[in-house]
């Protein structure tokens, strides 16, 4: 045989074994603009098992029409060995978004990440609370891999040799622009399992397909209105005297308060846990929590899964548990309906029926050595690796769901989600404590379906307390955790008076989280997001194509230099830039159209690169031109579901303004079948003068407004 | 039912399930001390057929016998979808080493880890250049997984539900002294597969344990003489007119060179390469190579396995690669018989075979981004994931053999190695260049069955060039690998006498290195070690156990609370103390027996901590008792075959000594067929003199000594 035949044979039997393991892929559109496929023999728990959501069917069908968004036959997938090979296309100058929740880089083209429940732990690799498999393309699709396992994940970090678009070859030697990361035509994804369920996610805008992706998993949670006030944690052996007296101090003192959290200490043994209240330091919780509910406080109970030999319900549970302890106490199989049962009931039993407004469950991410081994195993069959990536998504369906048999809502918080998990009301924290860090986790929960709050701990000077307080007031949950130091809005007397003004700030914006939180709920907007996802900001050409540019002229060429993970969206209406310990001023970057001061409603700029220098008393929000930000009074507790407020809704710039304005009970389920409005305020500037109006709430929907104003912020 | 019943009949099930995925053990005695056991079907392809090596049985054979060192059925296996999950047991006070080159830890006990060939990047996590998957208990064993895919261990990290050695359950609210990682009785590996091939290895000891684990693997390299010289790297794009002025400047200035490497530019084209001379820089590569060999210098050529399209083999090698590429270079599968011959046909041509004296095998380590992903596929049918496990060994044993088939040694580099590669003669180097963390390398690297080289780059400091020229004269390989910054050793002037003192001191040891390194090849005793190895410093209670000792009294409990990973032994008699930029001062612990100054025979200390401060001319070395150095006069290269030396015996303290004095051609693979000499060297004191005698090399045996002298240090 010639050398070249024999070439040409061992092409033909490569080919015939790439063709061998090549699966064909059928897509089917299972909700408006979401198409799915099935690859080989899926695993039957996945991520949309563990979290039993539906899609939020009448919030897909109000999108804009998508085609499907790729060519379908660059999409491929193999099995080989029990894995599944999964190829995406990718773009020369296509941008990618996504992957969970990444806290250093918001753009993860280039990236090689294994995507793994687990603490976040300082490098953007794929092990984070929240690792969610999906991804959002400037293209304006989104990809979602509905697998429980660990995946590996090449987001344009690989190059097959084969490719019909290969990377130029370069040599090193001679060439000063030798690119050590050669263009990758693809995402590349390998699944450790023998198939998987792919679902293609149309646009056309990124925002449009992240709006999807949340939509079918439920929508966003939407929190009580309380939720959305302010929370302080409790010194982790604190007793209910000090608790009365905390709420009594933040009452005298003239600080917003909603709720109070409970570290470890409120059970009588932990880690592991009794999930027994400790008689001595809370000898009446039943009495605590409705005396406090009477001042419209309410209790937040710290917990993590791993049970004491010393919890009442241990032995029933035993045979329900994983093969392996974590702290020397058992793991509930939450998986089994004994497991579940036996757990649950215990947290429903003297916290949830008492009155606890929900939990903060902790350590059901990792770090490895906080949580069961890969090889554990439980009754269930669910393997080690796929409780690891979902234990989160189940714990925060269960305790929903103690909350919607009662028909009030909770908001809690949680180290451990994924996808499946953007229907229920938790917020992710972590220990990691890196402000700049906690701003970019922000803006990449946006794209995880997650939420994230960059709380307040302990902090090594006044102005740390400020920054980090400030950027804490514009996020999902606005918390000081600073149990260990015991630190208070008001320890720092020096910035106090400002702490306070962001603190009620936070309460009087109560009706625009609210308004926004819904639109999370009904049309998938997350509520904070990326620059990215904002008109105006997209169709950035990558920083490739942009190097030679004047950065003056074209500020986006700089904002790609820079990757632009400081600033982000809050609502419809605002961009938030927070500033951080040691910054006299800085620089924020404006989307095309006019931009106007949130506390002035003075005009910033348009489509430009400002810098500001706020002083300490200010965090710089900018509002955009047409923007309607409704605010209430600064109360010190969010209003009863029977208590009226006055609204004001604040116009800025000039152009004429639309906002849909939500209410309803603000605590239960009730919107769920339909008790609820939706209000158009319109305003505009006439003859100078500020001009809104309002519409009605439909008859017998809920209306929680009183003397309703309208205020021209841009003079 | 009944609760209790049904409780009962839980369990029962479990029991039953556990039982299901139970795997008999059969333990066979394969050689003297070492068991294997079969776990369900292993794969073809492991870390022994990849290396290709046989066990080194003449030398097994010499050991101290060993019983099974553990209780059999405390060693467990289950497969539960196609992986296999192993436990060894583990004692309270059990101390483990090993796992592969870990850079900042000795002790592995507590551990998480993911053995998988990496770049090392700061984190002893398990991703390394040499994750072999073998570790050492001080209680005088080994254990050693033959898998060439990425292993999960946790080294005392993960405790069973079910254990009989259960830990502690405390309450964490009120003890003090809880514990975030409880007691675990075992070490647990997961290995995903569908069946592994166990080895236990006996003792009595942990350096026994060591030894039959090399021993096994073949036995240690045995570097050529000239090996154990110095070496410089070029500047990259260096020619060979530039190649005799380096030579001639350290042949004038009176530094010692054996080899010389040439990096990327030697190449017409490189990252991917051409393997191909560039014809400008190396117009006549054979005379060159010829020239310089008459000087008793040799060549070195750095390289890594990505071709170019450029490279005359480029379409034959085309079937026989990758289904990914690396830089745009194709990546020859060299489980294939063609692309093996084709890759190493052409690293022979024109290099191996006019006397290119070996390797510098770069880049098949990782980082991700930097190889081929864990989705590619090769022709062979190797997985990526086995491929990277074992394409370091692959390239060692195929390089290996073209100098084997000359009957000439090899010395050279390499990033990325495994179990397997215990014999073949090759050092393993990174970027990471942490001079503390480099000497914890040096120390793992005895564990590991790899050699480590702690090489000298740039420094900031006269200061810096001198702490890490001397440690890197006490290590495998002393190299200078400046070439980025072109830094030679007289480059500092301030201190150019100090460097070039070590560097003589390096060939005066030559005698000395050169013995050591024929026991790890004949008895497997790593010639750089740690201390946990050395007598007298063993059977350490750990630390838990000691913390209320009074330290003054008992350094080793001292040596528990600081781990010592920053001092090692070299050789059979020397114990190395680095210093590291910035101190003045280090202590030092000797264990137990009388230690004396290298450098004047002055008795140090006995089982103690002593504090040195030599100043910049000095690094710390120490001698044991009754210990002999063999040491030549400081020649500028290697001898050659042909060329005796005169051998002067260095003899410190005043214990009656022994020392076995290797000698052989130095070049070939002739001792392989016993032609070499062991010449039993015994000194003693009689009457205040120093009393000497050596055997005589059997007839016709190497001899390469000229006069012999015997020096007494100690006076």
């Amino acid at each position: 045989m010639s050398i070249m035949r024999y070439i040409s044979y061992s092409i033909l039997i490569c080919f015939v074994c790439t063709q061998l393991h090549a699966q064909k892929m059928d897509w089917q559109e299972v909700e408006p603009g979401i198409w799915k496929a099935t690859v080989g023999k899926p695993e039957q728990y996945n991520l949309l098992t563990a979290s039993g959501v539906s899609p939020y069917h009448n919030g897909l069908m109000k999108l804009e029409q998508s085609k499907f968004p790729l060519l379908k036959s660059e999409i491929t997938a193999k099995i080989i060995d029990g894995k599944t090979y999964l190829k995406f296309p990718l773009d020369k100058t296509e941008q990618l978004f996504g992957f969970g929740l990444n806290f250093k880089s918001v753009n993860q083209r280039g990236k090689i990440l294994e995507l793994h429940v687990d603490h976040y732990n300082g490098t953007d690799n794929g092990r984070t609370h929240a690792p969610t498999p999906f991804y959002v393309s400037s293209k304006g699709y989104g990809i979602f891999i509905n697998s429980a396992r660990y995946l590996k994940v090449y987001a344009g970090a690989s190059v097959q040799r084969d490719s019909k678009n290969p990377p130029e070859v370069q040599d090193r030697n001679t060439d000063p622009n030798w690119n050590p990361h050669p263009y990758s035509d693809g995402v590349e994804i390998l699944v450790p399992a023998e198939g998987v369920e792919i679902y293609v996610i149309g646009g056309p805008t990124p925002m449009n397909a992240v709006q999807r992706f949340n939509l079918f998993n439920g929508g966003g949670c939407l929190p009580p209105r309380w939720g959305l006030g302010f929370t302080q944690r409790m010194e982790r052996l604190t007793n209910a005297a000090e608790v009365f007296k905390e709420a009594a101090d933040f009452e005298q003192r003239g600080y917003p308060l909603d709720f109070i959290g409970l570290e470890p200490g409120w059970q009588s043994k932990s880690y592991p846990n009794t999930f027994e209240w400790d008689k001595k330091r809370f000898p009446e919780p039943a009495k605590m929590v409705a005396d406090l509910l009477k001042k419209n406080i309410r209790i937040n109970l710290w917990i993590n899964p791993y049970v004491s030999p010393d919890a009442p319900f241990y032995k029933k549970l035993l045979p329900y548990t994983a093969s392996h302890t974590v702290w020397a106490g058992v793991v509930p199989d939450i998986n089994t309906d004994s497991g579940k049962n036996i757990l649950f009931t215990a947290l429903n039993k003297n916290k949830v029926d008492i009155g606890i407004s929900g939990y903060k469950i902790d350590e059901v991410d990792g770090g490895d050595g906080y949580l069961w081994p890969d090889l554990a195993t439980f009754p269930s069959q669910t393997s080690a690796e796929q409780m690891r990536q979902t234990y989160g998504v189940l714990m925060q369906r269960y305790t929903t769901e103690l909350y919607q048999q009662k028909n009030l809502r909770t908001y809690g918080l949680v180290r451990g989600s994924n996808a499946g998990g953007v229907s229920f009301p938790y917020v992710i924290y972590n220990d990691y404590y890196n402000h700049q860090d906690f701003i970019t986790a922000l803006i990449n929960s946006g794209f995880a379906g997650v939420l994230w709050t960059p709380e307040v701990r302990a902090s090594n000077s006044p102005e740390e307390w400020v920054r980090r307080f400030q950027s804490n007031v514009f996020s999902p949950m606005a918390m000081i955790n600073a149990w260990a130091s015991g630190t208070k809005p008001w320890t720092f007397p020096e910035v106090a008076p400002i702490i306070k003004e962001f603190a009620l700030l936070r309460m009087q914006m109560m009706p625009y989280w609210y308004s926004e939180f819904a639109k999370y709920h009904f049309e998938g907007i997350p509520p904070f997001r990326a620059m990215n996802l904002e008109n105006g900001f997209q169709n950035i050409t990558p920083i490739q194509e942009k190097k030679n540019d004047n950065l003056e002229e074209n500020p986006y060429a700089k904002a790609m230099v820079k990757e632009i993970k400081d600033q982000y969206m809050a609502g419809e209406n605002l961009l938030v830039a927070p500033m951080f310990t040691g910054q006299k001023s800085r620089t924020v970057i404006l989307p095309k159209g006019k931009w106007f001061d949130f506390y002035t409603g003075k005009y910033v700029g348009d489509g430009e690169v400002i810098t500001t220098n706020p002083g300490l008393d200010k965090i710089p929000v900018y509002v955009k031109d047409g923007g309607i930000i409704p605010m209430m009074k600064p109360l010190l507790h969010a209003p009863k579901p029977d208590e009226k407020v006055d609204i004001e809704f604040r116009y800025y710039g000039s152009k004429p303004a639309t906002y849909q304005y939500y209410d309803d009970d603000g605590e239960t389920y009730n919107y769920e079948k339909g008790d609820f409005s939706i209000r158009t305020v319109k305003i505009s500037k006439v003859k100078g003068k500020c001009v809104g109006s309002i519409t009605n709430a439909e008859k017998g929907k809920p209306n929680t407004t009183k003397k309703i104003t309208y205020k021209m912020m841009t003079l």
